[in-house]
């Protein structure tokens, strides 16, 4: 038997683009010979819909879609994955599906019974998870239809209270298939190479898993659909941040043949490299199914907004990116310098707004509030606003969409002006710490400076009052990013980290900063989600609680 | 038996107060003769605490705070609601459960078995359910104790697959305690009763309820604690929007008698009334829990900013609400005038900052760029974009917290400026319909002029431009607002409301203009929840998503 794995980029609620490439790729794999071709988790729909799946007309709309691809399939057959009306009286409205389909029609279903509802996921939240579990026979051989999570209760400490495998391996199955929608990180690659091994030695099976790639604003699929033999031999891995489409031939004996050059990597791609793949597609993709091709930002000479306009440059092209230097009476003169040689390495278009005069003009117009008090946050925000302000109406006016140059590190602390340099449609590096920011700089460099080399060294400032330093108001950005490692993903208690021998008032600072700086991260952009725990949706903390604040 | 019902006002993670306020009623509660006291769901670390329940530390404090309650729980026993850790292997790390302590100890511990994950809940991300179901023994009569939505299981359209009352009825209980974590929506009391009668009437069983009240940032709990008998007749309701303690007596027999002049209300309170007891609450929460006790807000001259103002003086006291007024050159005198009689009914203190200059500034930094263009949105922007600098200057150099002004309906399809009028710490009328907004205001003016009469009567205007009309740009509010209710609250499709008999071009235009709107929203303040679906939390729309947009 000869399988397909289509590894595709899908668009959330778009069903004409989405049923369009999998009736393409349906039709690819037919004219290829072969018997089956698989598409990934929810792909009818795209995946994370959320609550659209609320609405009773996108759930027609899905099955309207089926129907259409069901019609495209005939002479081979398909697994897809869909929403669909739960039929029983009791439970959540929906079920997460796959359908198989075989001459037009739709054989079998399959209802995903392992439900994520933790971080970014809310599968719960529509889903009524399967109690039946079936094989499918197909050709002569026998399937185990599994939908991602249903392969992932672990078995030292198992999140759920079934194993779906562990009942259907008792119908003798020939071969699993795992269609799945599992995000980027950038250790999760390993995790799920490790996890899916693990299955196909355990069921003695082999397995084929098929993965989306594509982000879904924040959220990025990476890809890398894996295909295991009955021992837990990893024999192909799709490539990484792309669109695949691969074919093999499964013999009765279980032995899996590659139709092409099948390749595993021998080595991982370090975390950096993985990170910045991710936020490439993560760029592009956000553009795109937005509709829009072209960013703005406000380069500031420093090394945050460097990275973002060469990671810009890099998803949109060059020609797409405008950054505008914003100089207040603030700004150095090497920052001027900086954000020039970085616009000239890159060849991106530039633009200079002094916000001199407009600071002035508010702080006039504020004179009959603030009288003489002392220059303060007040007037540094200001500054950050007014900015914003700028940027904003050069996107009103031309139709660019604002990048917000936040790093994970200071949008922890609320070392950012909210409205000022908190703003954007999309945060690019905002789940990455500043530590790793100094990292992506020199792997962006690899090859020659784009970066200039001045930005990667000198001290970082947010250059609103003289002679500013962030280490004034912070801790050296090595200490804080391990904190807040410690802290963010690892959830250690303030007693834990203190053992691990930080300084004590430092880690009771550093966490009472995270703490109350909620507020602030609730009204930022998306962030490109590149780590097991990113601000944003994966992690939702009261704004008015209190606890260690 | 003499059971105290205890309805208090929590603050999420805030442990020293939480368990002091509980340990406080034990007392009161003893010193009352009282044999059981009853607090609400999850009082010791208040409701919800999201992510907060990932952290250990956050765990331990919860098992800290029932330590030292219980050692002050002698001489009468009590029930109150607390996270713990789920000891069985398989599962969510944590139980939603209840403390039955008795003598400093706790004698029998309940877990909730249906957790609601739709709209704001989440708990299915935290906890495991419950699958055991006994009744606790107490002085003689056999408890059914249960957790809020243990008893929402709906006959008619099961929501889940399990009834923990069918199961605890053949213990035979004497009494049923169900506390609760219920929020407030101006609908939601009329449900509550209905649903826990039904219970009371089926069982055959006296029924005592405990609910929170007080806000946690926007979620407002609204009180109304219920006591049936065993026939389903509603015996008491305690008072909304306040906390309250009460007593009663349980007989053999059944019968209830309350210790005060038990309530019953007659007629509800109309939706508007409700809402206006939400907001007060809702604001005050927010400042209170906070540590903030100034607001800050701009007036325009129109109706939604006068609402604003005047809630916030009724809730935080008119000394403590500075009114900024911030004409542009577009200002019409009679707003300016609305503005400053508001301001006198009011008695708040004002301040007038007129942004011309500021504008012209940013319009004259701009030129280079914006050459002889014409006046667009980016030039309406930079206005309310420069107010909120102001604003935010003020919130920076003085201490307050700007109020957002905007209402459900522009909320819904857009008509606001990000980082402009969009901004705000809290949004006060975010989940108020224009419509509402103007019944709210007669409603604030029941008894005495307080909202300008012209403020209402005049055709609303952002005046960002000569002779601005919102309908220049939006259906008439009475549609519109019937629409977006339609579409937000009942999830219609398209086709329905076109069916119900509105223009389908204006239809189709609403509701993609509502869906293209979702990058906003999802950078706008937390809004008090008054309704059943509000944006925020309780509505998680994808924003690169395309359906009917």
């Amino acid at each position: 038997m000869k399988i397909a794995l289509a590894q595709l980029n899908y668009h959330v609620g778009n069903f004409e683009s989405n049923t369009a490439k999998i009736i393409n790729h349906i039709k690819m794999a037919r004219n290829n010979g072969a018997d089956l071709v698989v598409f990934s988790e929810l792909c009818v729909c795209g995946y994370p819909a959320r609550d659209f799946l609320e609405f009773n007309e996108f759930i027609s709309q899905c099955e309207g879609a089926a129907k259409a691809i069901a019609a495209a399939c005939t002479g081979i057959a398909c697994i897809i994955g869909i929403p669909i009306p739960n039929h029983k009286p009791e439970g959540k409205e929906l079920n997460n599906s796959a359908y198989f389909i075989e001459n037009g029609e739709v054989k079998a279903i399959v209802n995903k019974a392992l439900l994520p509802n933790y971080d970014i996921f809310d599968e719960y939240r529509y889903f009524e998870p399967s109690v039946e579990f079936n094989c499918i026979e197909f050709k002569g051989i026998r399937i185990a239809l599994t939908i991602c999570e249903d392969l992932w209760n672990d078995i030292e400490n198992p999140l759920y209270i079934t194993r779906p495998m562990d009942i259907l391996i008792k119908q003798q199955p020939d071969v699993m298939i795992n269609i799945a929608a599992s995000p980027f990180a950038y250790n999760h690659d390993e995790e799920r190479i490790a996890i899916l091994k693990d299955n196909a030695s355990r069921y003695k099976l082999p397995l084929f898993y098929v993965n989306h790639v594509g982000a879904q604003t924040e959220i990025i699929f990476d890809g890398g659909s894996l295909v295991f033999d009955n021992t837990g031999k990893l024999v192909d891995e799709l490539p990484y941040f792309e669109e695949s489409l691969a074919y093999y031939t499964l013999a009765k004996d279980g032995i899996i043949t590659p139709e092409h050059a099948a390749t595993v990597k021998v080595e991982r791609d370090s975390d950096i490299e993985q990170i910045h793949q991710a936020i490439i597609l993560g760029i592009q993709d956000y553009f795109y199914k937005s509709g829009f091709s072209r960013a703005i930002l406000g380069l500031s000479g420093g090394i945050d907004s460097a990275v973002v306009c060469a990671l810009a440059a890099e998803a949109l092209g060059a020609e797409n990116v405008m950054a505008v230097l914003l100089p207040s009476k603030f700004s150095s003169d090497h920052s001027l310098k900086d954000a020039e040689d970085l616009v000239k390495n890159l060849g991106c278009k530039h633009e200079t707004v002094p916000i001199r005069h407009i600071t002035e003009a508010f702080e006039t117009a504020l004179h009959p509030q603030f009288k003489d008090l002392p220059f303060n946050i007040a007037e540094e925000n200001i500054q950050s606003r007014s900015r914003a302000v700028v940027l904003m109406a050069m996107c009103n006016k031309f139709g660019y969409i604002l990048l917000n140059t936040s790093n994970k590190s200071e949008a922890a602390v609320g070392y950012g002006t909210l409205y000022g340099d908190m703003c954007g449609g999309i945060s690019v590096i905002g789940d990455v710490y500043k530590t790793q920011v100094f990292e992506l700089a020199r792997h962006i460099n690899r090859h020659r400076e784009i970066i200039p080399e001045n930005s990667i060294i000198k001290p970082p400032s947010a250059e609103l009052r003289p002679d500013q330093k962030d280490t004034d108001s912070l801790p050296e950005y090595d200490i804080l990013d391990k904190i807040l490692f410690e802290y963010i993903e690892h959830r250690c208690s303030s007693a834990e980290i203190i053992k691990m021998g930080f300084d004590e008032h430092t880690v009771r600072r550093v966490i009472r900063l995270t703490n109350l700086a909620e507020h602030k991260r609730y009204q930022t952009p998306p962030i490109l989600r590149v780590s097991p725990k990113a601000f944003g949706m994966g992690r939702r903390m009261p704004i008015v609680g209190k606890y260690l604040s």
